[in-house]
């Protein structure tokens, strides 16, 4: 039985990550999880245009996108809790640099993704911030032969609407491959 | 150690979704997981500009995504191995329409969310659509206590670099509120 529950945002859980920028010079982190996927290679995030990090982003036309742990999740969540123009968040972590210098990204993260900004979207509220990603950078350990395995990442994983964190579960199907029974079927 | 892997896209895993758009006037459906969140209530989908589903969201402005269950997962993968210039691929689905009347929407889904097109970007290869949520649909068994319960929702996450698809893990932490620990030892 369907029932309406309002113009309520479900597309969950989403990967929550550390967004890098350098603002006024220094580094500092911001904990997202409100982003996407779009075109290819492309990230798309949206930051409230309160936040300290926005000015960073389009000074630099660069950011980092940080793919934590479950074992850094007090440390992610107090990102998001704190603001850059009270704390000095980049001294939880170590930070380092890629290709375009300007993007920090955290050391303890098993996966930086490292963007170039290309569009910025006007909200009302938000900016929304669309980057091309120029360098992945993985911990070593996290790869199966060559693969990134997120079952060693341990992404922490956001459901807004009951506010709490989630851990992934198994791997149980072959994607762009589990659907062709049906097609079998459909056809015999 | 760090190693870089080029510029791979690992912002996963990602809910897979079934985005729903009349086309020449007949409901379809089509697999997306290269899907976020912009601004407040809003979705961002990216699709390459090949498929068939583009001119039914361009000329509806509307269109649903909907969030399928581990259930399903032979006739979701099914639905991006083939288009919807071929199959017919509503048969599979019992089709409900809301409150704009131009988004199809798929009753087997646990959540459905409306949408009404607010912008198009113009990729290279893919078009991005920003939608506005204008309603959510639930089903009453994956609620508690009132709030959408994604255990019960059961979520098909992908992740690409290993091509499949992974369950939902369990609940760990609070969010906005596990990093106050890190506050208070910070402070003290």
């Amino acid at each position: 039985m369907k029932t309406t529950i309002g113009a309520q945002t479900c597309l969950y859980p989403m990967p929550t990550t550390l967004v890098g920028a350098n603002v006024n010079g220094k580094p500092n982190y911001i904990t997202i999880a409100h982003a996407g996927l779009m075109s290819a290679g492309c990230i798309a995030l949206s930051i409230n245009k309160v936040r300290y990090t926005n000015a960073g982003i389009k000074e630099n036309e660069s950011f980092s996108v940080n793919i934590p742990s479950v074992e850094m999740v007090k440390e992610t969540d107090y990102c998001g809790l704190v603001s850059g123009k009270d704390v000095d968040k980049a001294e939880l972590f170590e930070t380092f640099y890629g290709k375009l210098g300007t993007a920090p990204m955290i050391q303890e993260c098993p996966i930086n993704m490292e963007c170039r900004l290309i569009q910025t979207i006007d909200f009302p509220k938000h900016y929304g911030f669309i980057g091309e990603i120029v360098e992945t950078y993985c911990d070593e350990q996290c790869l199966t032969e060559g693969v990134v395995d997120f079952s060693k990442v341990q992404p922490i994983l956001l459901v807004r609407n009951d506010q709490s964190y989630w851990k992934l579960g198994d791997r149980f199907a072959k994607a762009w491959d589990v659907g062709k029974q049906l097609e079998v079927q459909k056809s015999s």
